[in-house]
């Protein structure tokens, strides 16, 4: 049987998927039957490069960070935080191996959803199958957004954007992180800061 | 009332999108009306840079390619053909100008459906939903799937990736176009064709 704080924390996830989807007791009780809560400690691998992703998920309480390692250097792509979900898809719709890892940056708690449980909400739940459509619609649209950043922006405009998308992420993320996922060195992350403290 | 050569082409489309839900006459049918046929001149544009994409559409013959400009570059993505789907879907999803642009590389023909229509047929079509969710998909980690590789393969690798899933387009595209989606100047890239030919 549930917990009450359980129940408490899955109302977050039923929030967002309303936002998609009418979302009422015979939903719920769907997907608390198919999501399960997981803890993941700081430091500890939602999926590891080389396995194949079994689950999706969303970030109860947290912040996951999405990198590869190519040539002995991790490249870092994305994170992902409370209320968001999580998941390489480029691993998890094929069900092959993942090329990136996805790491907690800080102890968290997410609803996790297996590969097979997740057909069978698309495919039980009513309004199912649109709420997988809207889903990858938002996540591919941010994902592409994300990726061709790499190409149209200076590494100071990446900055400022991530700044301006996710304010409170720069006191929560190791500045390493940061000037990876930007696209520079540390260093010239420092110069950037200073640059943009100067307005 | 549509021409013979215009249902013989729909066949193409029906035949495609029966690999991912049932298509009988009355998907057909739903289909056939919200489709409408497009040529497009060597040359022409699908979609321009600083427009908003508002059509999907469905190559039934040609080829097309993607690209964005950058202080005056152009950067070559990626290429579609015939029995291919078409869209920019950060402009197409959330209704918002394009960064990419979308040139026909061949003479061209699309079966083309705007943003109302495709909705529509979400919404009116048996399994229409699943029908949406299962395209996003596939064309979802195919995007990942080429962007991550700029980040995780040499230009070789990638040159090489291009040759196996697409063996004609070699004939097909302009050596340079083909050099800037690989990462390279088209100089490297005749060095990379050398070096493959020897093994």
């Amino acid at each position: 049987m549930p917990s009450i704080y359980y129940l408490y924390s899955m109302e977050a996830l039923f929030n967002s998927l309303a936002y998609f989807v009418p979302i009422g007791e015979a939903e719920k009780e769907i997907i608390s039957n198919l999501f399960t809560e997981k803890q993941f400690k700081k430091g500890e691998l939602f999926l590891q490069e080389g396995k194949v992703c079994r689950h999706a998920g969303f970030i109860l309480k947290g912040l996951m960070r999405y990198y590869l390692t190519r040539d002995g250097e991790e490249k870092t792509f994305y994170f992902s935080r409370e209320n968001e979900f999580i998941c390489n898809y480029e691993s998890f719709v094929p069900q092959i191996p993942s090329l990136k890892s996805i790491e907690a940056l800080e102890d968290s708690t997410v609803c996790m959803i297996s590969y097979d449980n997740l057909n069978l909400l698309y495919s039980t739940m009513a309004n199912g199958e649109r709420l997988g459509r809207l889903i990858l619609e938002q996540v591919f649209v941010e994902a592409l957004q994300n990726l061709n950043s790499f190409y149209v922006d200076t590494p100071e405009e990446r900055y400022e954007k991530l700044l301006k998308a996710h304010p409170d992420l720069q006191q929560r993320i190791p500045q390493y992180y940061i000037a990876s996922s930007v696209g520079v060195k540390p260093q010239s992350l420092s110069r950037i800061r200073k640059r943009l403290s100067m307005y």
